[in-house]
């Protein structure tokens, strides 16, 4: 059963994994749908989209499975809880990409409003923060996920950037109103993508901060009550 | 145990409640600021947000604690993975709130652009949301949470609905983009709030339908391993 668990545990981060580099392709993918004005990319996009929602239902489940039949040890538990997590935001990442890609096919009906730098930029980032949250939670790398929260910061400042820029030409010319108005959506779309990737590094450094100092107490007293109930047995 | 554990999931889904109510509580407040024109009660959100910040802590430790004390029956199982995510949409809906209040802080700065109609309407429609969805999952409700579905939809309408308005405001007099468009990002985070009462419904509805069709395979193979592993010892 031992053996097993662990086999089963390591086949789950793969697939995480795998999961997280779904989400990357789909944030480039819809991104470089905008910039190279290529509505077959969108398309490529919902299709991944089936894909990451197949995925998210699988994943839950065994998750699910692997709590209910190993009852596995507490700081296994909170791997697969946080891994719970990490699918759920995963499957966020989906969303959001699919909400760039609505904004891009309107953007795709008319002029294009300005060359895009920020948006791209955005995007580079936002999914390098997918596969390194990813990473650092697969292989415990709270340096990892620092950075990931460091990078977060850089996304925000690029979304604010893109803001007032956009305002400007809102302002200078009421006809890149509409135009505007969906590049600052897409920008908000990348953020939030962002946001779910910090969501995963934060449960990282908790994880590992937790172990050592606030569920340290927990830990410890599953343990003694699981060694009390076999000793009853 | 037994009797201890059905008395700590009772006290767990009382919190829910609570922790619920308060995200409702966030959502008015935070509109009533806005169409009041009332600053202390953008304070008053802020100080909540800390009280749900730590609600979400403590719960979360607790439904850990219980999954990892009780290793809890396959049914009750779901039912604590699925609080654990109720609660981190909860703690979304306060974030959520707060961005209101950080764009409604700014547009407190400036004239008001127009009577605001929709988007009080788009608040009583969410916080409804959150209340009934919480109520849902608490007491198994499938069609309360159905009907969470169906008011999404009409969330979704009166989102398109502002947008446009908004956009027609922004388009005929530019120095009206700038609020406008705060109005337009309040919106969406209302949407965003539906948008969590709505994953917690969607969950009470799956867990109705996986305890019936998809999940009861694994429930079975659950139940059937741990009274194996009983003989056994």
């Amino acid at each position: 059963m031992e053996r097993h668990f662990h086999r089963d545990l390591a086949a789950l981060k793969n697939d995480l994994l795998r999961m997280g580099a779904l989400g990357q392709r789909m944030v480039q993918t819809a991104v470089k749908g905008l910039t190279d004005r290529d509505g077959a990319l969108f398309a490529e996009v919902r299709r991944d989209e089936e894909q990451m929602n197949s995925l998210h239902m699988s994943l839950d489940e065994r998750c699910f499975t692997l709590i209910a039949l190993q009852q596995p040890a507490a700081s296994d538990l909170r791997f697969l809880l946080a891994a719970l997590k990490s699918i759920s935001e995963l499957e966020r990442v989906g969303d959001q990409s699919i909400n760039v890609v609505k904004s891009g096919e309107v953007l795709l009906r008319e002029a294009p409003l300005k060359p895009l730098i920020d948006i791209p930029r955005m995007a580079d980032l936002t999914q390098r923060m997918v596969h390194d949250s990813l990473r650092s939670f697969v292989d415990k790398d709270v340096e990892l996920a620092r950075s990931v929260l460091v990078t977060d910061d850089e996304v925000d400042a690029l979304r604010d950037q893109v803001f007032r820029e956009l305002l400007t030409y809102m302002l200078g010319d009421p006809t890149s109103i509409t135009r505007a108005l969906h590049l600052i959506l897409i920008s908000r779309s990348l953020e939030r993508i962002a946001d779910h990737a910090t969501n995963i590094a934060e449960d990282v450094i908790f994880m590992a901060a937790g172990t050592d100092v606030r569920h340290r107490a927990v830990d410890q007293l599953v343990e003694a009550a699981r060694e009390a109930g076999e000793a009853a047995r």
